[in-house]
């Protein structure tokens, strides 16, 4: 290395070389495994500052630097990440995730291949009426419900289906009907689990998260991002500190409520006794005060 | 207009203005509209120029720049064109749809929304065995199948998905069960209509229909992107013409297949009495001769 | 028509039909025209809903449900709209606006064409200091500048540059260089006006806005965002309403910064006298109550 | 890795770890750098089969499998593979380069930092005249140049433009403009040097490469790209490979090209004595017999 000083190791995250490949489990078929990935905490500073590699340990300002990328939605060194996973998921949950459109994907393909009969079946608690209140969701709670009923229901239909399925693909017989793939296919449910690698930079897989770990996000697509946000925190934890701090539990006022805000706030000593500005840097609390004021 | 002599009028396709809207009919209920479009060849001329809009009639040159464009693979002038198409698919189609991720999508939400009993059963032609040679495909013909059998087994298998369904959403009565919509879904088959607005640029379009216009796609997704063949044609006639020449009736030979022409022609006098280059113009001939002696 | 209810003619924008081509000018040389459009904001709701285009008239639900689509960034209906844009910019505001990706682009060839001298010289107000405080850039004021010697230096800069530009690609004596367009144009200057056609979906669109419209965007840039701004109010009056209240005017402020808006506000009466809810619907007041004790 | 057969390590490429972060000089100052990679050829022949990676070393049958995607254009597989390298590289290059739009860039900022006097001059052998044949491009040869005047002219026209430049940002002295560097740098030549992070898919890369390294580009730019060819090769040679039988290398006929290639050839017996299928598979020449007939 003495002969060229800029010669490189592939920068590596430990933590997340300790569990690539192992599966863990989502839902009552699915997993996630990482597969691949590239770039750490310094790649993505390296990346703001385009300066050679100085040290791939992340310093104190290396935190700051980040936090800052992240509120000012400098998104750009995000992209210098990337990770690739292998997820087994329900076909109506692929159909939400696919309209995610920056990701490449390689999914299996039931023109070529057999399915198996791996269908998903909702727990007792996830089971719910629609909502009365949000137009697209589940109520709360399962009294009302008969849930087992739910279950069986689900369960006996997409048995059946994958009877059909399996009748009209089976080719082993003179008799057999030997259909092809591509059209059997189309008997079975929407529960089918199918499986992808999918492949992702940083800043669009935190925008994948901020949209389906999200509450109203549906629980059956919530459940794998949630069990990616955990990955993200072993990869890159103070770009998961950040983006939980600066979007996930972030909260943003329209012009009428900053109105409102501001009238409340007003005249009020902001930092005075009992209300520090705790976990605020000098800089960010002069922010702070910024904006509270700024539609005076 | 003589204080301003560069103020425009919109360009306008007459052809598909008078078709705007209409539902064109494909498989046994899906649909094809054109709600709107942006520009015409003229359009396309005028983004290879980056000059003033010099009139709108597409003349004689302009038709030999598109056919250039065509030919070179220049594609950022085709992408000044724009279409919005709304589309009612089976969902296996559209799930192979979508993954043309350079495109606009709002899809009809079952989360929102109940289904309609709408559901795909394939022609009697169109029904076949699993292809021994391709791999992802069907054979030919239905001779050793009872299509019928088949028929009935998707269609029965379709209706008892949706007689579960209707029951899980059913809301009307104390008893009715009222399971939510997203939920609910999840046992109807891939079979099942949907309906969205695609909105594409001509660039893009014309990559979906030279891999789905193929005799290699699936017949299902393969009637749609035929009707949308029309459609271009009908909105860009001379485009359309270049795309045909140049991309869907054009063969691309290897390395080693070059090698082999040019073994099977060296000597040849290319354009000898009985095979004129029909078509071919004075550059495009030259072309042609240097092509086939690229690899001696 | 009455034979078919679905016919459909192109949705227009009289106000945007009225400036159809006409140059809006920016800085001292370029300019925006609008070149063509796609959609208005019924097309946006007709998205929204996927439904039939019942009317097109905007009715005042239709409003509400633009601005609960802003307010919820849901991205995907305002796609639906497309502009196209003739644009003549300086080739260092060129450079910050293709970092837009998601966008058509076809631009003057300096490789085919030869350059006009047309070069950007800010005006005298624009003459400012490196900002000390912001890193990327300059002060407030020119009090201690000499901003016409600043001129005079750009100016006789360009200038000398265009006169070597000249004489490189000079080719109508037998002495002249007539050297390659390709390779001359590298001696000019960054301020050389470049001219581009740049089309836009209306997500997109907004993005680009809401960075380049900001008060820290370069100036140079900044002017031509504004330009724009205006452009989308003529088109789409009630989603620039909405774009201004919900991301231009609106305020995020951080999980840390929302425990202390908590603690300022905890108790008070939030709509007491003189705090009426001005501007917010009941359902906008009881969210931001929620947010507010969000974080209790 | 008993315990759980699944657990992976990282693919990685030795060729490549060899010159991790290692310049290699192109142009007179630039020079490319791997800072990082994900994937091998393993990794797209597993995200093809979307099965568990039995094997990471590449057998004889995955080269035929890579070779077949490269030939039927199946392009997911090949995005599953990234790079990210660091470039030093002129302005007007760099303009070529970012209408790449699906990448992931950050570059050098001029609005930060204050630029070095480093510019590009072309070598005598690059100096030539606009080309009378290819509108964008120049002739073969200097013979009827002074190109040493050219470069001459080049140089000072840069240097001077660098004086002007030092003189608007220096900040030492009482009397110094200090002109905001995002105002002064638009005084510099297109010839600058900048540098920036570039991050692209494979897929991507190989599309930019069959472009960029086209002997119809601007050899500067060609430059680049031929260099990338070589890191390509290293990283992942039978996708190389491939990637000249079938793209590079490769020939396109249109329709009217093959109906006379197809009279030509017409009662020819085409692997007669002398004309033997080098290099071809037998699936491979009986796909050649029927393109060749394909127009009859």
């Amino acid at each position: 290395m003495k002969e060229n000083p800029q010669h490189l190791a592939r920068p590596r995250s430990e933590a997340l070389d300790a569990i690539l490949g192992d599966p863990f489990a989502v839902l009552d078929h699915g997993f996630i495994r990482v597969i691949d990935y590239m770039g750490d905490e310094a790649a993505i500073v390296q990346a703001a500052r385009v300066s050679y590699g100085k040290g791939t340990r992340i310093a104190k300002e290396d935190r700051g630097l980040l936090r800052y990328l992240m509120r000012h939605r400098h998104s750009t060194p995000f992209e210098m990440c990337e990770i690739k996973l292998h997820v087994k998921l329900p076909i109506f949950v692929a159909r939400q995730w696919i309209r995610h459109r920056t990701a490449n994907v390689n999914e299996y393909s039931a023109r070529y291949s057999i399915l198996a009969r791996e269908f998903y079946v909702p727990d007792i608690p996830d089971i719910a009426k629609q909502s009365t209140t949000n137009k697209q969701g589940r109520a709360d709670g399962t009294d009302d419900m008969r849930p087992e009923a739910v279950q069986e229901i689900i369960r006996e239909g997409a048995n059946r289906a994958f009877d059909a399925y399996d009748l009209l693909v089976a080719d082993d017989e003179p008799d057999d009907i030997g259909l092809a793939r591509e059209l059997a296919r189309i008997v079975t449910p929407m529960s089918t689990y199918t499986e992808w690698y999918w492949k992702v930079d940083l800043h669009n897989l935190l925008h994948f998260l901020s949209l389906r770990a999200d509450p109203h996000a549906q629980k059956e697509i919530r459940v794998y991002a949630e069990l990616i946000c955990n990955l993200v925190e072993t990869w890159l934890p103070n770009v998961w500190e950040a983006f939980v701090d600066y979007r996930m539990e972030a909260c943003t006022f329209s012009r009428q409520e900053m109105a409102l805000i501001n009238k409340l706030v007003s005249g009020m000593d902001l930092f005075a006794e009992g209300v520090e500005p705790a976990g605020l840097s000098d800089r960010e609390a002069a922010d702070f005060k910024k904006k509270l004021f700024l539609s005076t």
